[in-house]
Parts: structure tokens; C-alpha cells; sequence
């Protein structure tokens, strides 16, 4: 059965995530469901990363096993088809390896947070910005990200539910900049590591933000994380600001990538 | 009664327009519906700009008139109460005298138009971008626009439809520029004049993407100006690409503009 790596985007708005479920619409179940049209039966995709509820995808990778031998980009085409009016798009598909793996074989992901700094509600990015009404110390933000990078162990940022066998990662980057948006001031946090505990990144945005307004010190990140204790982290911010960016393989698997 | 000026924001693709219409939602019907919440009885606003069906609003101006002295920051907060959910937002207020006029004392619009180059449906982005599958050449676009600026018989660029009373108007800007969006590669169009002819704007980005193509050369742009002639434009591009950005007054009317 050959292996098709897919590159997947997705407002993740209208889902309950990207795992599969029995009763609510899903990302995964989206996609297989449109693979279905094309070949009748169950089918059964991977992916880099299991997204939470109204967290987006801009470069999620999954793999599908097929009966026919598709030329990729025919069956980008034809899955992009299917999946409308659905907000999910295949933007990029390749033939890989049989014991190639989407989750297995990624060696980097790279997740984006957007946080929106302005009272009246956003026309265009509701939904996909975290929206707040102050502004943000940028400079102190990075001064306590930079307390996080390396390998720790980082229980006060995981959530209680992560399935992670152990609270070790190593963080490569948490870069914080200020940008000017389309509806206004934007704070954006870029964050790579080869793997990630579960609520991870929104755990460092929900805590770096208190140090934004001034609430925490850039040492009380130090602290808290020292502390490897959930109670001290900070507040855990929405699902809605967060995008699934980039996932990295040991050697391009999109060789035409866009991008 | 009190003349209060509001800035706009809002996504085009729900509304036949800006304009209040019988039987089609419109920006304008949705305002004054909101209005009427706060005051019953009929309320008619006017606008700087009235965009067509599709086209988006950053900083559309309006006015509105009302029998009580309204603050204007509590007003726009009880507006976008009552506009919820539709994708309209007052981002800002301030009451004005009451021979200020949101069209007729405006001294310059600028408009933003977005092309998003990339073949698979936009996730994030449909109906706020015009997408195309090819790239473009931007300094051949930019040399074509550059032909455009100053004061010139514009009647190659005016819808038919048209109701201006003269077809010379003087381009003060037409910046062309590459930028790497959310979605993927963008040209951005930067627009700016005392006022502009019905579907101008439209009509430009329509036949500097032919010349992006190399189909046409920056001189036929030219050429098609100097023939003063409708049926030498270029494509009509469509308009759920195109944003009123910002409407410019002699003085400054949100004097706390976060902008």
C-alpha cells in the first residue's frame, strides 16, 4: 500500500479537534472521510501532532496508506474536492516510505501563537487570534522565555491529562515579537522543540503574558519552573491563538514545497 | 442632535455591500439596525466610502446622528453588543460638529488590495483574498502602476455604472509589494487618493495582474490610460480582495486612535 505524506492546513474553529471522535466533527475525521470518497472503506491517518479544539493547523503533516498508487498532487486535488466547504485544505502531498511515520519520524515542531491587542471584536480574525485589551512588555516576555529554553523538566507547563511518558523536553526556541497585524497590534510567540507536552506551549503564552502586563517578574518564570509544580504555572490561554506551523523531518519530504 | 463619527471594520463577504438595501443584508442596514436598539425610530448614516458586495472595511468612516449626547467610547461598546455576531465592529467613536460630513469632508482614501499566490483553497483566508495559482512579477506591476499616478482622465479604469461627474481624478499613491502572509505568499496594493471612480481600484489591480503575468507590458498600461477608452482595461479583478484601509480628514477625528 503506498504511503502519501499529506501537509495539512486547517481553521480549527468548527472541530473538536484533530483527533477522530465518534460524535463531533474532527480534522482527522474530515480527511478520511474524503479519502473514502476516492477509496471506498475505513481509513486510518497519522499526524504529527493531535491539535486540541479550536487550535489551527498551517502545517500539519499526516500520512494515509492507499490501494492505488496516486500521483500526489492528483490526490491533493481531489481530496480538496471533497473536504469543501470544510476549512481544510491539503496544500502540499509526496510519496514516502513505507516506514516513514508522520508522529515517528518528525524530528521538529514549530507552533505559532497569536495574541490580538484591542477592545472592540475582531471582523476578520475572531477565532483566530487571542484577543485581550492591554498591552504587552515584549522585552520582559522574552527575558522570562529565555529562563525556558534548554532541556528541563517541565511539569509546572504540562497539562495534568499529557500522556508524555516523562515531563523532560528540550526547548529550541520561544522567540516573542511585536507585529502589526491587519486588525491592529499583534504579539506573536514562535516555538520549536522536537516534542511537546500536552497544553504546553499554551502554558508558557498563559504565564508569559502575566509577565507582559507586569503580574510576574521574568524571574518568576525561572521560579515557577524550577518549582515543577502545575500550581504554579499561570492561567492557560485559549486554544484559538495557537497554529501548528511546521513539522521537521530528517530529510525534506515536500520536495516542491511552496513554502 | 449630536453627530458622532465611527470607524468601521468589517468582513464584506456575509453583506451585498456597504449600502442599505430592501430585501439584502448591507453593512449600513446592520448599523442602523444596531442604532435603532439604542434609539428607535429610522436612522440613516453616511459613509466615506460605500464599498460593493464582498468588499471589506478596515477603516471605513461613517457618522450618525442621535438624540441623546452619547459618549462616544459607551456608544460603540453598546453598537458591537448589539452587532454581534455579524462580522461588523466599531473600533472607534468621537463625537464631531455638526457640519462634519464622514463622505463629503474626507480628503483622501486609501484602499488595500491582497492577492494570495498559492493553488489549494485557503483555510484561513477565503473571501479575504483574491487567490490566483502563478506569481507575479512586481517590479513590472510597479512600473505599470507608476504610469498611473497623478491627475489623469481615468474613463479606462470606471465601470460603466459609474455616477461621478468627471472621469479626472489624480492618483496620489499605488504601491506594489510582496509579503509573506499567513496563508502564504501575498502581493499587497497600497492605493491612495482624494476619492476614486466606481470600481478603480478593481480595475487597476485587474490590469496590473496581467502585466504581474508578463501578458502585458508596464508600457500598455500606459497606453490603455491614454486611450481614455473602458474597453482597454484590463480584467475587473473581483472584490473580495479589496479593503477600504483608512479614510484621511483635515484633522484628526479619533484623537485616541490606537492605529
Amino acid at each position: 500500500m503506498p504511503r502519501i505524506a499529506l501537509k495539512v492546513e486547517y481553521n480549527g474553529k468548527p472541530f473538536a479537534g484533530w483527533q477522530r471522535q465518534k460524535d463531533q466533527p474532527s480534522v482527522q475525521g474530515a480527511i478520511e472521510a474524503a479519502l473514502a470518497r476516492l477509496e471506498p472503506g475505513e481509513h486510518t491517518i497519522a499526524a504529527a501532532g493531535r491539535t486540541d479544539t479550536g487550535v489551527h493547523g498551517l502545517g500539519q503533516v499526516a500520512h494515509c496508506d492507499l490501494q492505488k498508487d496516486w500521483d500526489p498532487f492528483r490526490l491533493s486535488e481531489a481530496l480538496n474536492y471533497h473536504l469543501k466547504p470544510l476549512p481544510v485544505a491539503i496544500v502540499n502531498a509526496a510519496r514516502v516510505d513505507d516506514d516513514w511515520h508522520a508522529r515517528f519520524s518528525a524530528v521538529e515542531r514549530q507552533y505559532l501563537f497569536r495574541i490580538l491587542m484591542r477592545r472592540a471584536p475582531s471582523a476578520h480574525e475572531a477565532g483566530q487570534v487571542w484577543q485581550i485589551n492591554h498591552q504587552l512588555d515584549v522585552e520582559a516576555m522574552q527575558a522570562g522565555a529565555n529562563y525556558l529554553l534548554g532541556q528541563h523538566d517541565f511539569t509546572t507547563f504540562r497539562s495534568s491529562i499529557c500522556q508524555a511518558a516523562s515531563p523532560v523536553k528540550t526547548l529550541d526556541a520561544l522567540r516573542v515579537e511585536r507585529v502589526q497585524g491587519l486588525s491592529g497590534p499583534e504579539i506573536q510567540f514562535h516555538v520549536r522543540a522536537r516534542s511537546f507536552l500536552h497544553n504546553q506551549v499554551r502554558s508558557f503564552v498563559g504565564t508569559l503574558e502575566r509577565v507582559g502586563t507586569g503580574a510576574w517578574s521574568p524571574e518568576d518564570v525561572r521560579d515557577a519552573l524550577a518549582a515543577q509544580d502545575r500550581a504554579r504555572c499561570g492561567p492557560v490561554c485559549p486554544g484559538h491563538g495557537l497554529y501548528l506551523a511546521r513539522v521537521v523531518y530528517p530529510s525534506a519530504v515536500f520536495a516542491s514545497d511552496p513554502d
